[in-house]
């Protein structure tokens, strides 16, 4: 059960970049209801170590930034660190121990970190190993990874008798998003630049073939075989967004898909677009399935609020659950957590 | 981790109704696997006692049904029990009794076991008590409730960093399902006729305020004011199904309601509308919250086949539940079990 603790549950935010900062801000905001306090901050960044948090997010808290993560961690002892500081397991398996051995549960917003099992056995192994030691919970989430691709996945199958296969489709309309997004996404530059960009492994979604991984998981299918493609979206028309223009056989964003077989037959696909003018942007699973099922999140879900949702919500779930490296399909369905 | 048993699980099926049989030919199916075994089958209809399971189901099974509850338990000793007898908890306080004392988790279809905290206490408080002392789980759930209203509501929630309030309308055409559902929303009778049964209480959704509970409950609103109502949706023209006619101005079916409260500001709606000739049938969750979230399942999920599957699918979740009486809202995401 949630919220059944005397206490407030006490959190350092480990990582201040956009969505650290985002979710710093949440838990300031939730924090009124005294259910929830944040008690720590970290970054190395040498521009905000020394400032307060509130300050850096515009909020009320005298909470100061620090960059030097052992000793937050061991002054505070939280509950629970989120932590947003890099997309990489290999980057942040140390900061993960750090906390562990804290005995604070982690909600970490890396997407390799959802379903670290097969590209990571080793260091799954001893996160997971030291978290059971430890009596904490360690959960890699986030809106994608963590939801839109895989969680709303194995949630339309849940009244299913049979399923054949499921398909996912994410469409964003980058041109909505932040500017960082829509660079990363490639808006604007020609196809060379983007070919060329993309043999330098600059582009692509992370944390796709993690959702595919989680959803085969999820429906207890062997991954024996599965492929990705990364591809440019060509704008056949001029798009202008608040902060570039695409014209016309220029790259609007990119398509990138990932597809997992079962005995040569396609069990799982995921399907992501993210372009600037991209028309009637949703989220979409579709299962082939007795009965079909044919689940549509409309306009779709607006990533960058949503990821910052999705970690704060998880905070009562890796608190309640048993310890170890655990996934989103092993913890209770999602929700919406102290809501006002 | 489901599917990590070594020998299969072995199921008993109790109550051979027409959900009790999907039930029963469904476990059957999946027993292919080896994962999941029938073992046993209880049913107090003399004219299904001594028939064997395959008979009733059109399938291959040679389990002997038996009206003799306890001896069938205590001879297979289960791991869980898939119950499906009656509606009401105090009706099946004893079965789910004699279930938990051979030590058996169980997942009922019994649609006030979803959240019965609130209605029965006491027998909740029982259950619980003698669940937890057995080390075994006692689920409730089905796809209403268990899953359309209360399940999805949730999990629509869970990509928003706050909350201000859910609304669930569930859209079924009555006429394209089985006879007795037909029967059951009054479909073609009078008005007159309908607020006569009415009166007696033959008619509405039962579940519908269970679900409600279970949405303010994960959303950790305290439920203390709400309101229900069950009106007749009067058809405009004339429809006909492959069992009844129903003329202009007669009844089509129930529109139910159910509306909870949040210091006088409308928290959860749950809006469920059964009836012939509904068109465009959907479940959708409305979420005003940041960001808002539109969730459709385009043309809804078909109950009969999704009952059956919802109650099957939660097997493994109960096996790996902590015990005690537990609701869908404790368990993982719910997904598809064994698909082929």
């Amino acid at each position: 059960m949630i919220n059944d603790k005397k206490r407030p549950i006490r959190v350092v935010q480990y990582g201040l970049g956009p969505i650290g900062q985002g979710s710093a801000r949440l838990i300031l905001e939730k924090a009124k209801t005294g259910k929830l306090e944040l008690v720590g901050a970290i970054d190395i960044d040498p521009d905000k170590a020394g400032k307060t948090v509130g300050s850096l997010v515009n909020a009320s808290s005298d909470v100061v930034i620090s960059s030097n993560a052992n000793k937050v961690l061991d002054d505070t002892k939280p509950d629970v660190v989120v932590h947003t500081t890099s997309s990489f397991i290999p980057k942040v398996e140390e900061q993960l121990t750090q906390c562990i051995l804290v005995g604070a549960s982690i909600v970490s917003s890396t997407e390799e970190l959802p379903y670290p099992f097969d590209r990571y056995p080793k260091i799954a192994e001893r996160l997971h190993t030291l978290a059971k030691e430890n009596r904490v919970t360690v959960l890699g989430t986030g809106v994608n990874p963590g939801y839109a691709m895989d969680v709303l996945a194995l949630v339309a199958t849940g009244v299913c008798t049979d399923v054949r296969s499921v398909t996912v489709q994410r469409r964003v309309d980058a041109g909505l998003r932040r500017q960082p997004l829509q660079n990363k996404v490639g808006a604007g530059i020609t196809v060379e630049e983007f070919r060329r960009r993309q043999a330098e492994g600059g582009f692509g979604h992370i944390g796709l073939i993690e959702s595919l991984r989680l959803v085969m998981h999820g429906l207890g299918w062997p991954i024996k075989k599965f492929s990705e493609l990364l591809e440019p979206v060509i704008s056949e028309v001029e798009v202008e967004t608040p902060y570039l223009t695409v014209r016309p056989g220029r790259v609007a964003g990119i398509k990138h898909t990932a597809e997992a077989y079962l005995n040569d037959h396609l069990a799982v696909s995921l399907d992501l677009r993210m372009y600037v003018g991209a028309q009637q942007p949703e989220d979409r699973v579709v299962v082939d399935g007795d009965p079909p099922i044919n689940l549509v999140i409309e306009g779709g879900i607006f990533g960058d609020t949503a990821t910052v949702a999705a970690l704060v919500n998880a905070i009562p779930h890796v608190l309640n659950a048993s310890p170890g490296l655990r996934t989103v399909a092993d913890l209770p369905v999602p929700r919406c957590f102290l809501p006002s």
